[in-house]
């Protein structure tokens, strides 16, 4: 699957591919979509606190949420 | 490396080689191990909330968190 438009917030901690670039930021690569699109709605809806992914996850609609988990999810983990 | 004994408490959910068994709990396996110690830490001491994983991160010690995070981080994410 290529990158949802709205998946490019995520690459400067993630990667492009979920493999993220600092051992502090969880690759996302090859994790469950199901768990990745919790974590996403959570962070947005304000169930799990997190100042840097609730900013980012706020304005995401339910489908951005579901495209971007099926997107990193497909990502080979490195 | 082969699985700590504090490690077991995670198979549950987590799968003995981080591979989890559910699509609503996180594959550990190739997962940064420093993002997992962190994880286990903040559970631990209360900076993430998750009632079941507080109650497990509960009586860890820092190595048995250290042990726990390398074993996992160490496996082969599917």
């Amino acid at each position: 699957a290529d990158m949802p438009a709205k998946a490019q917030a995520c690459v400067g901690c993630h990667g492009a591919d979920g493999n993220s670039v600092s051992p502090i930021f969880p690759k996302l690569a090859g994790q469950h979509a199901q768990y990745l699109e919790n974590a996403l709605k959570a962070y947005r809806d304000g169930f799990r606190r997190n100042d840097m992914m609730t900013r980012f996850a706020k304005g995401l609609t339910d489908e951005d949420i579901k495209a971007i988990a099926q997107y990193f999810s497909s990502q080979k983990a490195k």
